[in-house]
């Protein structure tokens, strides 16, 4: 009987602050980094998660994690994987750890990766990618995973059972053409703050020419600057092409509802991250105030209780989820849920290090079991550090392609772990040190 | 010219689940605990504060205080000292470490417990408790503490100058007679969940004997048990006294207001944490559906933007903030603010380690300079753990007495520490061992 040996965890950081990767009105200097982890088992397994963080804290984070060790070490690997809805809820519900958010921040986050790792881990033991691992389980095992607590005034289990059942008929079908086709992806590669224009128009360009069908520019530095970059896209795209925006939280109401009067006439496909993830009521008053332009937020909502509430008020119209925010893949369930209730589509944040790999498996997941087909549902994409993982995104004419390889997408290479290892490994040690791709 | 010389965090637990002290719906055994920093400057002072948790993660929440030290260690004591508004926003700006929320968790704890030590060192220079030191700053200076991101579609800076102008007049007089009768406290130390009937009524009838105007009943675990411990403490204490319930985020939003219809005949005082604190939406439901019962929360009311919704919405007739849960002072003085400006009384959450000690300080400012006389205002008072306290709080006649001793209450005894240190201390190596009071 296999057994849960080691939970390893390690701080891996990149220093993507040195070419303004990833700088945004909110985050001018992030140094893209991940908690990772590695849950080893007797029989010679190992399932793998990380959080994803901008750089100083990735160690309160690690140290979250290792904090969890005496919650997995030890323990039958069947019995924790046959009951994924039970290992869930017995980490979120531990009194004295639910005291530090509860449900929220730092603490989540890492009960969140140890979930995820263990979803890894099933999903590599019984060789299929996770989101086909969730896509046939049963509606009934799929509500099991699910944590209903705060959720009955939105959504009850009976209601979720029955949204499941409705969407088996054409689930196989569904698979199929997902496989063959994948999901549409947008890219937010070009529309960094601290690009240059001439840097923005070069990847635009390339963005177009390799197939995807919508970008995304960061805005909220300067309202004459973020009118002049969207001018320069949509001359560069014409005028039916989709370009999203991105606030990263920069503003408050009224400061958002004049900002968009500013960039409107361009035609926006959404406003993404207005204000405050937290702020529910104000999420609400920007998208009455802005329409026809959508609202957009997700990637930072702390927990399914946000996501319920967003959804309750009216307040979005693109819910976007994380793989690496919520409680794991368990609570991103519930997510899916609620938003398939209130008719809302889930498009995945991806970026970061590794979120791209991870928030895949949901839109498949969605798409085969869930909410099914849905002509809006796209993924984000950014092009960074996918060499690091060992099953990188295939992105082909603008699409995710369906994910097959085993697990979650997770693994990353030893060899980048171990150079990118803070503060000691060799990147940070050396700053002329190159590190392998 | 003196500056920060060493921030020392120390793991400080209570072995509290030994006796079901502090039991209630959510937290069965929790073992009360702080994480307790130190700020020391150059010339030979001192400030103090701790994050209260309970238990478990407690190591954690000293890794985040821990990993805040470059943003205090080898700065000049005399300009952090006079600009906490900047060096508050500082810190809950710092970019990457906002990632780990935001604002929230964690990460969030460990920034307002470094202001709070600035805060407590502040007013040991000085020479005064930090309620008369916040009471004392002109309008102008107060409202620059605050951080009024995301609150300006409720309150304005300038609409809080006015309300703080308007509190002017009379604020000498208000100051003196605090000084001079205290605030109301009430009391939950009978209501414990793990507590027997015949330890309850002991415990009423000292609460009411020493003078106490209202006590609180920890409820949600079963509803007939929870109906006959509110009518065994209403045949107790007579038809008029005010009992309070404390739900602990124990329900969904029916089940509340199924659990209310059945405790409703005793006439409760108000229902505190009817479920998720995160869960505006619902509290406001709630609260429509139990009126004239009341709703009380706020104790993990994690940041000002809940606080907000929460009065926005119409969700609670009773805010009750916390010392160790928000960024600190500058978070909570905001939080005073927006509830002075919905005219919703605030009444402090105490109990844990040290809560009563630092939040008091918040009933006095409040009284003083922000909302001013109010006889709903209460401050929740719990027997436990006082004597671990330089300065404890000293509660006569059923009120506490207005904090005198310069600070905000945080320092603890140094035998406490040391003794009470988790894993090494001798409470923690030797069960048998009996701490010093």
């Amino acid at each position: 009987m296999p057994t849960i040996t080691e939970l390893q965890v390690h701080d891996v950081r990149f220093p993507t602050s040195r070419d303004l990767d990833g700088s945004d009105a909110m985050n001018p200097d992030p140094d893209y980094s991940a908690a990772y982890l590695e849950l080893m088992t007797s029989d010679g397994n190992a399932g793998y998660a990380l959080v994803f963080t901008i750089g100083r804290g990735n160690d309160v984070q690690c140290a979250a994690i290792r904090a969890l060790a005496d919650h997995v070490v030890g323990r039958d690997v069947e019995a924790l994987l046959s009951d994924l809805g039970g290992f869930s809820r017995e980490l979120v519900g531990d009194s004295q750890l639910r005291w530090l958010g509860p449900e929220k921040g730092v603490m989540h986050m890492a009960i969140g990766a140890v979930v995820n790792a263990a979803w890894d881990l099933r999903a590599r033991r019984e060789g299929v990618p996770l989101w086909l691992l969730l896509a046939q389980l049963s509606p009934e095992e799929i509500v099991d995973l699910v944590d209903f607590r705060y959720l009955s005034d939105a959504l009850t289990r009976q209601e979720a059972l029955e949204l499941l059942r409705r969407a088996q008929p054409g689930k196989t079908a569904r698979i199929a053409a997902l496989q063959a086709v994948g999901i549409p992806a947008y890219t937010t590669s070009p529309g960094w703050l601290g690009y240059s224009d001439e840097k923005l128009v070069r990847l635009l360009r390339e963005a177009r020419a390799e197939g995807f069908g919508m970008v995304k520019l960061k805005v909220g530095g300067d309202v004459e600057d973020d009118a002049r970059r969207l001018r320069i896209a949509r001359e560069e795209l014409g005028p039916g092409y989709p370009i999203a925006l991105d606030a990263n939280q920069r503003w408050d109401v009224e400061e958002a509802v004049a900002w968009l009067q500013r960039l409107a006439p361009e035609g926006p496909a959404w406003i993404e991250e207005p204000t405050s993830p937290d702020d529910v009521l104000a999420h609400a008053a920007i998208r009455r105030a802005v329409s026809p332009v959508k609202v957009a937020t997700g990637e930072q909502m702390h927990n399914r209780i946000i996501a319920k509430q967003l959804l309750q008020a009216g307040a979005v119209d693109v819910l976007q989820l994380d793989a690496a925010r919520v409680g794991g893949v368990n609570e991103n369930v519930a997510i899916l849920l609620l938003a398939a209730k209130f008719g809302v589509p889930v498009c995945p944040h991806g970026g970061g290090v590794g979120l791209c790999e991870l928030v895949q498996h949901y839109a498949f997941f969605d798409a085969a079991a869930v909410a099914g087909e849905r002509p809006d549902r796209v993924i984000e994409y950014v092009h960074h550090l996918h060499e690091h993982f060992e099953d990188p995104v295939r992105i082909e004419d603008g699409a995710y392609r369906a994910p097959d390889a085993a697990g979650s997408g997770a693994r990353m290479h030893e060899s980048s772990v171990r150079e990118h290892l803070f503060p000691d490994g060799p990147v940070w040690k050396d700053p002329a040190h190159v590190a392998h791709a």
